[in-house]
């Protein structure tokens, strides 16, 4: 079996890869600088945690000592949108920085097949369904430049050295153990506030996937895909699902009742891309479809972290 | 009259930008490390030059230190592709970190408008004709990867702080004074060994303008553009000219014989996109379109060439 090496692998992403995924897999090094990653054990031994932060290339190859690596999985990312919006020096360094050293260490360990979590984002704000050929870009948020970055430095190392990579643009993604994102924000406004204010008018409206169906999408293409550089969209082609839909979800789970307060612009912040819907049809004839619309993510994901913040 | 800022100003496209184009301007601000740049006086008294690497931050606004600037010009880069290859920090430093620290200079100075010289490297290897809106983006080089990378964190910026971005793609861009190129490295190879080693069996064809068209163009997007983010290709439309027609052409400039040996494979070297044809529909439709083809274009470049080196 292959081992493989997961940056960021105690955060959202990594974390519920792990849970699904493990048994597929041989030794399984686990990179996290546990900024926002979980602390809490993992369950098998054949799992090798290394914290270490990946912006940081000195020493780098001291810490990161493994056998072999067959495959990498790189989620190590600044996860937070707004956070990068006044200084480009976050996502530069926990985006971008970390995907070139990442790229450092595929080449040091002669790993074969890197795959990498870019985003949605990397095409910037159009009204028309986000697919794969779609140009040109412009991302609107530093997040969404420097996953693009990203994924330029990965399309000229994996063209030369014959390392297949998937890059999966990932939609909003919603599940356990959430760190930041539209619902965890919700609850934790009305826990402080005992209402909720909502940024922007409520009129957003964005395309969502479930973390677990996301992981079985990306172990599908990632098992199925034979192109050198792999650039697939991971998500739901539906027409997504609204912010004033997930704030009245959110407060439904409250006996009493919580007030709503909209913002008046149409986006959340600067950055944010009000308005997005997939064109998934590259990963849906490739197999692969998701079971959840956006609404039904969206729904379970406020039941788990209802559940799990014990509200 | 606009002050402007011109990185890379005392290189090739800088040097002959100053050239046609500084009556149009106030004040003239150039950064150059003049590690191609030409160390040749400027012919005008409204040009100062600051001589600095744009790739180190440090000590940079106590260098660069301007009265008013409105503009700026992006020029500095590493402009040689085979040169990056083995290494990305070639093009991670003097590509992509020059234009994160050339976007922070454009925030000191609350520049409203800011040229970027990007590249058709950043599309990679297609069999179709480049067009701004193709995708998705897989360049392979290092250079056209950090050219990419520069386009992203441009576009969150410009975005952002409501400063209007031309990015402008250019072809293969011919004309004196050149630094490298296919011509320059031609002439080189023929007066070192008095014969002509191609790399590559011949059969690359790609795009080529001449740089004084190239200075017009820009200029013309710059004064008729009002897109926030202009991503637009620069260049010819027509089929482009071969490898071996230029090593043709180029012997032809001698009065013996000059033997011609082509390699075997139909790349230069790695990281080489070997035919490309633009699309430049964009630049048509705005009202501007060259004078010379790619041949023409080639074949006066050339001469100019010849007599530069005075051979």
């Amino acid at each position: 079996m292959n081992n493989i090496l997961i940056t960021g692998g105690a955060g959202f992403i990594g974390r519920n890869f792990i849970e699904l995924l493990s048994s597929n897999y041989g030794k399984i090094y686990i990179i996290d600088n546990f900024s926002l990653g979980l602390r809490e054990a993992f369950s098998s031994d054949k799992i090798k945690v290394i914290e270490f932060d990946l912006k940081n290339e000195f020493k780098m190859f001291d810490e990161i000592d493994c056998e072999e690596v067959h495959e990498i999985w790189h989620f190590a990312a600044n996860s937070d949108i707004p956070s990068g919006i006044k200084n480009i020096n976050v996502d530069f360094e926990n985006t971008f920085i970390t995907t070139l050293n990442t790229i450092k260490i595929a080449n040091k360990y002669k790993v074969k097949k890197f795959n990498f979590a870019s985003s949605s984002a990397v095409y910037g704000d159009w009204d028309i369904a986000l697919k794969e050929s779609l140009g040109p870009l412009k991302p609107i948020s530093n997040y969404g430049s420097m996953k693009l970055a990203s994924e330029a430095a990965l399309c000229s190392f994996g063209f030369k050295e014959e390392v297949d990579i998937n890059i999966f643009r990932f939609p909003n993604v919603v599940g356990v153990p959430a760190t930041h994102g539209v619902i965890l924000d919700f609850f934790k406004k009305i826990k402080l506030n005992g209402f909720l204010d909502v940024l922007g008018n409520g009129t957003q409206k964005k395309s969502y996937l479930h973390v677990k169906e996301l992981i079985s999408a990306m172990n599908f293409v990632n098992s199925k895909s034979n192109e050198n550089i792999n650039i697939i969209n991971i998500g739901n082609n539906d027409d997504g699902i609204t912010v004033k839909e997930i704030a009245e979800l959110v407060v439904k789970k409250y006996d009493n009742e919580i007030k709503i307060n909209y913002g008046e612009n149409d986006y959340g912040w600067i950055g944010d891309v009000p308005k997005f819907k997939f064109n998934t049809d590259k990963l849906n004839n490739l197999g692969w479809r998701p079971e959840l619309s956006s609404h039904d993510s969206v729904e379970l994901a406020i039941d788990e972290i209802f559940n799990r913040l014990n509200l």
